[in-house]
């Protein structure tokens, strides 16, 4: 029988999701549980159990060759072991290891959340095509991904391109990360929300306190909402215009929640980064929404994967 | 007869050099002239021609692989074309076509002197051993270059690791390049120098208004010379640990005049450093000086060329 589907984990804070993917990224297969986020580590990694085993059962899985697994970060691949920032109860928690006691002897991928969301957006989503990519998660924080001559750049540990921890203000707000003025804490959907109610926005009849409350008073032209969102945009730029002046990128692929405020984000993050992608080689950056949506996790995980189904794309015709 | 040398160009705005180098980063034949660099792109490319010249005459030449070429930038290896900032004869020059006319068919490489540094420190040097290193140039300007996964990762144009052009402040001062707060702007030996003549520090009585004259009041203990040291290690830390949280690197190798400042500039640096490298993956990242001296630029050309001399190290002796 031939090898032809990689299986795919997907961990998160919220929800731990598992499949069976094909060569074209078509999901066979799909499992899910909550996460147990504010448990004990060990029943955190009972649902994991759980949705390998769901996976397992599957009259496909003699079919999988390899698991790629997204993981919230940090994590290390070097290790095999995962710390996420939402799930106390994993600190330096031995993932590979303990996974492999549901599947054996399969090869196994891990890196992080930012990595697998790039690694499908290169696959199949905005960056496909492209050999030098940035793909970003702004969201409830902010990370990313890079492609570089073709391939996935996970890193040593599995974390490269965590966008939202570089500093683009040498004496800006402190971080929780212990940094200061980290991209995160000026362009997340919670500090946009958080500095337009500093500059007096309040949120409409709807009591919507989110940046994607925000985005719909900057869609109506109030100009604190347009501010944060403008400076938000400013901090990615740098941070994008950084990440193409040290590897020579030629698109950058926003997604995330707040990428969802569309053209109130997209306008202003195109009109600054001319102002700091100004050498000759990163000039014709561009910059475009992610369209991988949901999946995006599951799906990245599997592209992620150390054994793909030759052939991938076409395998599925 | 075996190929197993190399030739090299190094092109800056003072100096063309050339040589042949053998797997152990030895020079056999060594060739210069001075750049011409306020004259026409011609005069500019009849040095290069008399450089390259001097090398075919060798009885060696039968004996090269291949060329690589390291020069000011910016560069762009997937034309073969140079803009050095400081050659204002030489605009999209097409230097890998006009050396054809000198070397025939030999494949060429060609990348920009940040980078060229940067394969010498790996082949040779402080980043020897280590598949992920970043280095830089801290002196006139402020370049660098990027070894990944083991390899030199030049970027598709040549001049990827163009660190003294990423912003550390969004709001900062202009810089020349069109962005602002960029790390040249802060750290490059000029904007140490000037940073402290502005707070108030006069030069010693050898009137030396250089940052080496900075570094020496520094050392005596001058608060003014002390702090614009301060602000330069800040500016590199903040842009060290970009990179490290962008790509995973475990080493920053620093070279160039103002690196000879040593300890004045390393201990603000590393202590820095630890305030803005603070991510799991990034804390233990080192930072050390280079070592490669005068001839970085030609062991370093030779390091980038396509096709090196097989067993390398090994070959002289």
């Amino acid at each position: 029988m031939h090898t032809d589907l990689v299986a795919a984990l997907d961990i998160g804070g919220t929800k731990i999701a598992g499949a069976l993917v094909d060569g074209s990224g078509g999901i066979l297969v799909r499992n899910q549980r909550p996460t147990p986020a504010r448990e004990h580590g060990e029943a955190v990694m009972d649902a994991v159990t759980d949705v390998l085993v769901g996976l397992t059962a599957s009259p496909y899985w003699p079919r999988v060759a390899s698991l790629g697994i997204g993981s919230a970060g940090p994590v290390d691949a070097s290790t095999g072991t995962v710390s996420p920032v939402n799930v106390p109860g994993w600190r330096g928690f031995p993932l590979v290891d303990r996974v492999r006691r549901t599947i054996g002897g399969l090869p196994v991928a891990l890196v992080g959340d930012g990595v697998a969301m790039t690694a499908a957006e290169h696959w199949l989503g905005a960056a496909r095509g492209h050999d030098d990519a940035l793909c970003l998660v702004v969201s409830t924080g902010v990370g990313g991904g890079l492609v570089l001559g073709g391939k996935l750049h996970p890193g040593v540990t599995g974390n490269a391109g965590h966008i939202g921890h570089i500093s683009v203000e040498l004496n800006g707000d402190l971080c929780p990360c212990g940094s200061r003025g980290c991209v995160e804490r000026i362009a997340s959907g919670p500090n946009i929300a958080r500095r337009a109610l500093l500059g007096g926005w309040l949120p409409g009849p709807d009591g919507d306190v989110t940046a994607a409350g925000v985005a719909a008073a900057a869609r109506s032209g109030h100009p604190v909402a347009i501010a944060s969102f403008e400076r938000a945009a400013q901090a990615l730029a740098a941070a994008i215009a950084a990440t193409a002046t040290l590897v020579e990128i030629d698109i950058a692929v926003v997604g995330g929640g707040v990428a969802g405020a569309g053209d109130v984000l997209f306008t202003p993050l195109r009109r600054a980064l001319r102002n700091y992608a100004t050498l000759s080689f990163v000039r014709g950056l561009t910059v475009v929404p992610a369209v991988m949506g949901t999946d995006a996790g599951l799906v990245g995980a599997a592209a992620a994967a150390p054994v793909r189904p030759a052939g991938a794309v076409a395998l599925s015709t």
